[in-house]
């Protein structure tokens, strides 16, 4: 992949999303000039990743300043646009904590919005590259082994889902860099396909070897020992190390700690939320059952069924071995706090 | 459900199944007369679960004597053509127990064989009776509450896995029988989504409350307190509790062993193989990439992506809190193994 890819990017006039609904069939970008469709595609997952999320929200605010002027908005009618914004998706606290940013230069009019959410990417970018560095340091040294590392992941977490190259993505093509990756077993992630459908799709842009396989087998792929290190990202860590992630992620941690391997977590400290004490604060979204009973518009499961799609779930901080952020890798289930390091 | 379902029903000239790749939207019964038709049934699931597998290979003993009498084979030709039947698939242990059983009589003739044939259908219900009785009565101590249960399962255990009634869903429809359960969490069970569509199914014909999740979110439901016990089946059962069970199982039994609640594996004697010593002994199939890569026959992954598809997985018995056959509760994580009680 070029490390040019940017699922987020502003052409001057709005902002260019690559459609992630589409891939990997379609290579689609849409352009947003206005709030309403930056909400819709922040829900739809036409954007999604929370450090993604985070750039298009910061973006977005330039986007309601705009909006605002065409149609002759208040000051206040526009705060509440970005508001709007700031609440598409509930769980990933990048979004609110990149659009705050943001709005700190409000006030100081179209330009200085800009400026600050070009930082937000730029910044992201970075961290992704520091973090990158870091973890496989880390994982390289912890899993001690001379020969090249099989890895676990979950959803999507590179260039698509970040501001550019990737945090748990990032950590896997800074290995693969080096010459020291054999194989990523890439969970498919229902019921989107974040990992058969974008995480495979960039694998092979980098000519990553890979296989796609069914959550479910995670954690036996794990037990049999075919697997080194998980490496996943986070939508928001609270400050005993508590991390929520894509939905399937805590069975992996539970599979690494019964199987003695690293449960790695790669985030910008962006993800982390110090003001949420544990993961029992943290929101988790439930998304709209049709995700889980149909396929492509088709119903798969019986008509008079429900279903039950929590987004998202939490894994005790004493289940993550390694969290990783661009200021480098704490021992979380060793004591190594967010709270006491993050601060 | 009518507790008349059959998934495996001798007509007296054949074999009729239901076809469970069609449900749940189309009730299409499939009329099996030779070998290679009946091998082909359970490869592409037409029929599953390894007790109605077990039945299936049965009467498939009785399928090969009318053949070959129509075709002219000789005893060996028509041996041959039943060991097919014996190894269509590799990891349920009651295919071969079955074939084995219903072959001690292949020298005494069709009548023979059809008689022992249909006591292994009738002894296989009367076991998934009284394991429903059992493990209930077992999972209503354990857990101790005074109010129903919230139960969770994963893949197809019901009438349609069995030769009637069920191993896991037997425990589930008889606490429903009894008053005593609030709700189902039906895994949908990629990549076949047996859960999704046959075990909702099932669940819609006896009027149980039910929802249906994606795989990965079963961890996450068990660790937030909304499940009081997972109930699942089981395709092998080692000598020291070792159970092979579908792809995602596993990661089911870490999760409720974190979070101390109950894992009960339903299965009768005949899943017990005490001629394996434990889960390494156990042949893990891996089925086709393309039920990862694809869906309903169009490609969701990229193209050029390889797929990592193992059908089931192994628990370590330790993780077994209760193993309920017909003959009562074992509970191997406490130390009662198989091999010390199933002689």
């Amino acid at each position: 992949m070029s490390q040019e890819l940017r699922a987020v990017e502003w052409t001057g006039t709005g902002l260019a999303l690559i459609d992630q609904t589409a891939l990997p069939h379609r290579t689609v970008s849409v352009e947003v000039h206005d709030v309403d469709t930056l909400v819709d595609a922040i829900r739809r997952l036409v954007v999604r990743g929370a450090p993604a999320i985070g750039a298009a929200g910061a973006y977005g605010v330039a986007i309601a300043l705009l909006q605002g002027a065409r149609e002759g908005w208040t000051p206040a009618g526009t705060r509440e646009a970005v508001a709007r914004v700031r609440e598409a998706r509930p769980t990933a606290v990048n979004l609110m904590v990149c659009v705050d940013r943001v709005m700190t230069r409000f006030d100081e009019g179209l330009d200085a919005v800009l400026a600050e959410a070009a930082a937000v990417q730029r910044e992201d970018v970075e961290a992704n590259r520091a973090m990158g560095a870091s973890g496989a340091d880390w994982l390289l040294k912890r899993v001690g082994a001379d020969r090249p590392l099989r890895i676990l992941t979950h959803c999507n977490t590179g260039a698509l889902a970040t501001a550019g190259w990737g945090t748990a993505l990032g950590v896997v093509r800074e290995l693969h860099a080096r010459g020291r990756l054999e194989v990523v077993y890439a969970d498919e992630t229902r019921p989107l396909l974040q990992g058969s459908r974008l995480t495979a799709w960039e694998l092979l842009q980098e000519g990553i070897e890979h296989f796609v396989q069914a959550d479910g087998a995670a954690a036996g792929t794990i037990l049999r020992g075919e697997v080194d290190a998980a490496v996943v990202g986070a939508d928001r860590i609270a400050a005993n190390g508590d991390t929520a992630n894509k939905v399937g992620t805590v069975g992996i941690a539970l599979a690494c700690a019964y199987a003695g391997i690293p449960f790695l977590v790669a985030a910008p400290t962006t993800t982390v939320d110090l003001a949420t004490p544990d993961g029992s604060a943290i929101h988790i979204e439930l998304r709209g059952e049709d995700e889980i009973l149909e396929w492509a518009g088709t119903r798969t499961a019986p008509a008079a069924s429900r279903g039950h799609n929590p987004a998202f779930d939490v894994t005790p901080g004493s289940l993550v071995t390694g969290l990783v952020t661009e200021r480098g890798v704490l021992e979380v289930s060793a004591g190594e706090l967010p709270a006491d390091h993050l601060r």
